[in-house]
């Protein structure tokens, strides 16, 4: 599972930071998900390793320009390449007026593919596909907000040996008939089906990715068999005090105190502040800063999000930051 | 006069090009002008001289996503910087509710400044202030587009020294009131007014820049008196003739014949296919073979726009890259 962050400022794009976007794939897989589109984020594929013709499906947290202004040219740009495949965005109320008015704003007509929407701020929101089960899980912030919980599909496995040798079954011909999921007859009579000598499935990784959230401890349910928790920590709290609360974000303490009770291993920290910078002098204005208070509450391993960062959690559950 | 690029592409974003857009000012100033906003074009501002606090107003061409998708994103950043200053955004029918639906989806209320739009698709339009004098040329496009014609106000002078002196008019306290612009009584009772006395203003420098357009004769008239044209060279001839006049764009050669017609200086091409590269190994796929047809037919200099390319054209009308 992978996570390249395209975008990882507050609001505003600096210098070293676009507003929000990350792509989601599973390990080496060219097929990924979007997960937020704020201005540039087309841009910033251009240097990733994700083609528009490889974009599985879009999900929007919350109806913020920073998080959204990106999609007219993003879905501009697919269709000048010709993409046919219908697109899959799944968004709270509002996404699909913006993109549609813009759309038609902009003459773009005779779209080679289609727009599917699907309204993720319903009670009754599941999106699942070959690679993901998708449930949304809302926070508290300015407009209706949401955090995607991503489950991967359970992998199915090859066959256990053991005990096919213990039942008798006899290596060639009908080995390969099992392994294509067919069930065959062993000399004796015995019938042997597929499904009894697989081992078990394992169980998918899975990953919260949050939209901008002034209470994380929301999320504390649905970080149970969580993996990685990625969330905005745009304050650390002497700034949050200095700034008063009526942004509505979280700050990396917030962040870390819900991770530990919610129980997952990682925590990427994004939507930082661009206050935070990475060499800054001063510790107090460094995403070091970031770390330190989510770290300080959270036994598992806090990561900072980083412009064309990758992140690559493995089947043993490890997680790496691989470019 | 200065034109930075901050986008030159055609319709979609490569690594080296961002959509289109180009900030205008005059020489040393950092208030400038804004022609066409592409997506991304706030993020190309973080790395120029200017910044959105000296934006004195946006001109836009047409309304196709790659020459606007970068106004709502813009524009709440201003929003979000404080900007007091309304703005003003001449454009075609179309752009104002683009703007004004995208501000309303992303909730982006209590704008500390105000919008003001001006239809420049109307017969009346004309603009000025104390910088320029604006008026809009209708070109020939997919959709309705037009060239913006920057008239330089004139440029009042100092006194003319020699004429002072022959009018024996003595150095001093009264050549500080006439500088001043008032009137002052010499001693033997005659008066002399401030106007009387002054070299007469230098007539302001001149350049038109163009939207999409497959017809730049359209601009002949319009050239006169214009010292440089900033247009848009999408293909070279030949390969116009493999793709089709479908897309209503010009080819260098167009626009160096219509350039010579008109009888500008300089013409800078921008608005460039995505096929031509800069170190290309093939003459034809090199934006090499944009500048040499232009130059073919066109007696002027002919610049190629860069993203961050910076062409100042000085008081003596030599324009000149200065980054």
């Amino acid at each position: 599972m992978r996570f390249t962050f395209l975008g990882t400022s507050a609001g505003s794009p600096t210098v070293d930071r676009n507003v929000t976007a990350m792509a989601l794939a599973l390990d080496e897989s060219r097929d990924w998900y979007l997960v937020d589109c704020g201005e540039g984020t087309q841009q910033r594929l251009l240097k990733s390793r994700y083609t528009l013709s490889g974009l599985a499906g879009i999900f929007i947290t919350h109806v913020h320009g920073d998080h959204i202004f990106g999609l007219p040219g993003l879905i501009t740009s697919a269709s000048m390449q010709g993409r046919k495949e219908p697109l899959m965005i799944c968004a709270p109320e509002g996404v699909e007026s913006f993109v549609r008015h813009s759309l038609k704003c902009a003459a773009v007509s005779n779209m080679p593919f289609e727009l599917n929407f699907i309204r993720s701020d319903q009670p009754d929101f599941h999106f699942q596909d070959q690679r993901f089960e998708v449930t949304a899980h809302e926070l508290s912030h300015r407009v209706p907000s949401f955090a995607y919980r991503f489950q991967e599909q359970p992998v199915i496995q090859s066959m256990d040996q053991e005990k096919l040798a213990s039942m008798g079954v006899p290596r060639g011909p009908l080995w390969g008939e099992l392994q294509n999921g067919n069930s065959v007859a062993l000399s004796d009579g015995r019938i042997v089906h597929a499904q009894d000598v697989r081992l078990p499935p394992l169980s998918g990784r899975v990953a919260i990715i949050g939209g901008d959230n002034d209470q994380p401890d929301l999320l504390i349910e649905a970080m149970k068999g969580v993996d990685v928790l990625v969330h905005e920590a745009t304050f650390t709290d002497p700034v949050l005090e200095k700034v008063g609360p009526q942004y509505m974000h979280s700050t990396a303490r917030m962040v870390g105190e819900a991770a530990e009770q919610g129980g997952v291993n990682y925590v990427i920290l994004t939507h930082i502040s661009g206050r935070y910078r990475k060499n800054s002098s001063e510790f107090a204005s460094s995403v070091e800063a970031l770390r330190r208070e989510a770290q300080s509450v959270f036994r598992g391993q806090v990561e900072l999000a980083e412009d064309f960062g990758c992140w690559a959690l493995d089947r043993e559950r490890n997680l790496s930051r691989i470019e």
